[in-house]
């Protein structure tokens, strides 16, 4: 096996669908109705820190993060994003990108281990990936 | 009272101290000895979200985080660091850097209402903040 080449961490298939892929990274969706979330999987062999990847990665990063909050925030016309790069659990470099409002089901913790996730049915899934692919050109 | 002028939440005076500042951002220490932990506030009046900073902004925003990341890195030998924009509570745009080792009070929980806060006394504090100010020149 070639280990410079990228592969998605098999903890993500658990609870993830596929949304789209941008030139860095590769754009998920959490299978947990209660929030609008995506996370962005940089495809970079062994990055587990963003100070791992190199500084135009890093403003690629930040140039996906930017995009992908202005759709998610629009689409969902949220109260407040949460943005955060955490990784105690799945090392594998991810940046969560999480719509928020104000009573959702863990307003105002963040969502981390705050409420049993919610599966989507196929059709609300289907249509929180249609939203956001309507406004993004995916590779 | 000028509404173009920034000025800090004044809730964050009751839990955090004073670091330094850097170009775009005010860095303060959260006062939980159970990790080390700082935290970004953009001097932008009004900035809630990331993406309520300008593109220039955004950018120096990304170089400060990366900064302080490899200086708390260095500084702490952590196993691993967090990073977030969440601003539930703060609305106040402000960026977490969080220092985590396996076995500390939360891990591998986010930090946020993990565990209650334990103030750092005043000499474990100053060798914290002198860890950071001997590796960042601040203004």
């Amino acid at each position: 096996m070639n280990p410079n080449r990228w592969r998605l961490d098999p903890q993500f298939a658990r609870d993830t669908f596929m949304v789209g892929e941008l030139p860095l990274a590769r754009v998920l969706g959490m299978n947990d109705a209660n929030y609008p979330w995506l996370i962005l999987v940089p495809r970079h062999p062994g990055a587990v820190e963003i100070i791992d990847l190199g500084s135009r990665q890093q403003e690629q990063l930040l140039d996906e993060i930017v995009m992908l909050s202005q759709v998610l925030k629009d689409a969902t016309r949220c109260d407040k994003l949460n943005i955060a790069a955490i990784g105690n659990v799945v090392a594998q470099l991810h940046v969560h990108i999480v719509a928020r409002r104000k009573g959702d089901a863990a307003w105002p913790k963040p969502v981390w281990g705050a409420a049993p996730a919610r599966a989507y049915r196929a059709d609300e899934r289907d249509a929180f990936i249609a939203s956001i692919r309507k406004e993004v050109a995916f590779g």
